[in-house]
């Protein structure tokens, strides 16, 4: 693997799953999981085996149809979670189990009243069992983002010496500000012993809406995978949206850093969780909403229709969008009424288009939207053919 | 107004509004308007007033009732722009002009045709006429994202000079990385003369997914103004969400930045934008979605039954939530369970807790989630009695 490969590892089907009145059934993680393949992700999170017999019966699934991805399931630092993890990633190509404890002094000691001696004890106990089943072994360190970074350093050089080969730095609750996670990855990079035969993990929730942001910034700063779900999905505000930072460094060659998504199944896999999940996306939701890029304003769609480069730093196209739409409304000027009326079949002189355009001001100060139809009866009004 | 005061900027009802689908008639705009003032808002923008008759004869509507927050036109650097927006604002108690002009290459050369020293004149040409109706004259650099830093800073002097109260720095296309737009804003605290006697102000889109890290990248730097919106709607993927920049900022006093927002409003003034709209707020939105305060896996919910902090970072109730949902579904845990199945009626001991709990799974597997009159079914089975 290239040095400035960042690996995608997408957890919609297992973080993104865990949402309140969205359980998919076994097919339906099939469908998202053989997409999620073809979209070119390295890693699947399947789930977490333990937690149902539903869910053990899903990742076995998983593991029979995936040929490219490595496939991961969840457990604790419990033994019999990463015995039956094992077990239901028996048939993976290349299987991984992701296991882990919570650092954070609040998670040492109001989740598991304990030391933090001991809770590296769990977890290199942990790392050790899972290294009896398969070669891959990711370290969760829970709530990293609030785990004092001494510790943390500690922690992970551990994981490290007892064979874990990616170490994950969740910022569980979504509390740290990009500068802040971006310090720890490096801290990290800087301060564990053996850190450059793994590969640092970033694991951001949408808390505070920063979750996209702080993957970057672990990513600039030395971490080598985004742990992320389809639209941001998840608990509570959601994990990091896989789209946004693939996209971001796509459109950030000097970064020089690249994932190995297919881009332009973005727009669609997004539509396909929505629907199996029954989650949706709101129009303005980045990259993939309805309107991500769609103008309606008179001075932006006249830049639009001059140069799409003015507004538009994705072609929609890269994404799978096929065509950037142009809404008119009460704000659209002339130009993008010029432009529709155009594409319906009138060609207005510039007079002609001085008084139809009051007209279409009155349509579009009652309607939300003026439609084709719409732009027929103005013409006709004015005795104007197409 | 003291050095760490953040001003709150709300566009919901300019950039917000210019959303496909999305008008708002006078009279929404007038209890939005409202709302933004109770809720604390500093200036709103309250339209765009030469864009159509409707949105002229909202922003006058709103100057009448408006008594605390500034109001705020749009306008081109066009003479008749101001002009129409000085007239709409005549009612308002603290009126401010916000006039520019594009600075980007992109904009400069296929937007307006022209020279970077023509754009300059134009901009001081506007400002100066705005000032000969209001004090209160805001200046943005269009796409002042994609603008040459040297450029940019010649620009911000010139508007100063102008007599320019506020300077706004408008990733217009979503493009900047935090890093880059925080740079930026420190680079015109730098190099502007006369910068410390005028308020940068932050202009933020999503398209990428980081208005709210640049924002943030933003103030720290030294700007202290935030454009936004409530649910951070606008064009494309929309602007800076209001509740995430002010929950970040309150979240992380070590910034040492305050801003001067009710913030038990957020959440009924999201709902009311929405509902308004049209414009529905996804599930996993981060501080106003349906799910920001929902916890649905076993681990999480073990761990917030223990101790709240241990997976929330904000109280719900700050933001005007009454209660953190425990939804049970598959991914819930026997704590989950016992906890709701108390709240309804039933002491559980650990051995019925066990026996329940596997028919609780097979409830759960079958179901999205499983709801009180599941547990009272799921009881009786057990001949368990409240």
């Amino acid at each position: 693997m290239s040095d400035n490969k960042v690996q995608i590892f997408d957890t919609t089907l297992r973080d993104g799953e865990q949402v309140p009145g969205c359980k998919l059934n076994t097919e339906q993680k099939l469908i998202i999981a053989e997409r999620l393949d073809l979209l070119g992700v390295d890693v699947i999170e399947a789930g977490f085996p333990v937690s149902s017999p539903g869910d053990f019966n899903s990742v076995t699934e998983i593991t029979k149809i995936i040929r490219n991805s490595t496939v991961c399931g969840l457990t604790r630092a419990v033994e019999n979670d990463i015995k039956v993890a094992a077990e239901a990633l028996k048939y993976a190509v290349r299987p991984r189990i992701h296991t882990g404890i919570g650092t954070s002094e609040s998670h040492i000691k109001h989740k598991f009243n304990t030391t933090p001696e001991k809770i590296i004890e769990r977890g290199v106990a942990a790392v050790k069992y899972a290294k009896s089943f398969v070669e891959d072994v990711e370290f969760y360190a829970e709530d990293a983002g609030r785990t004092d970074n001494e510790y943390l350093a500690r922690v992970c050089e551990a994981m490290v010496a007892a064979g874990a080969t990616v170490l994950n730095i969740p910022d569980t609750t979504g509390y740290c500000l990009p500068e802040e996670y971006g310090a720890k990855i490096k801290y990290l990079r800087e301060n564990v012993k053996g850190i450059h035969n793994v590969t640092l993990s970033c694991h951001c929730h949408n808390d505070l809406g920063l979750a996209t942001a702080n993957s970057i910034a672990g990513v600039v700063n030395g971490a080598r995978q985004i742990e992320c779900t389809i639209n941001g999905i998840g608990e509570r505000a959601g994990n990091t949206a896989l789209e946004e930072v693939v996209m971001i460094l796509k459109q950030h060659p000097y970064l020089d850093l690249h994932t190995d998504i297919n881009t332009k199944l973005l727009y669609n896999t997004s539509k396909m969780v929505s629907e199996n999940m029954g989650m949706f996306v709101q129009p303005n939701k980045a990259i993939v909403g309805s309107n991500a890029f769609a103008h309606s304003s008179g001075i932006h769609q006249d830049g639009v229709i001059k140069n799409r480069e003015t507004y538009e730093i994705i072609d929609p196209e890269e994404v799978g969008v096929t065509e950037s739409a142009i809404v008119l409304t009460a704000r659209s000027g002339r130009a993008a009424l010029a432009y529709r009326a155009k594409k319906v079949g009138y060609e207005l002189t510039k007079l002609q288009l001085d008084d139809v355009y009051k007209e279409f001001l009155n349509y579009a100060d009652r309607k939300k939207e003026v439609v084709d139809q719409d732009i027929h009866k103005i013409m006709e009004s004015f005795d104007i053919k197409p």
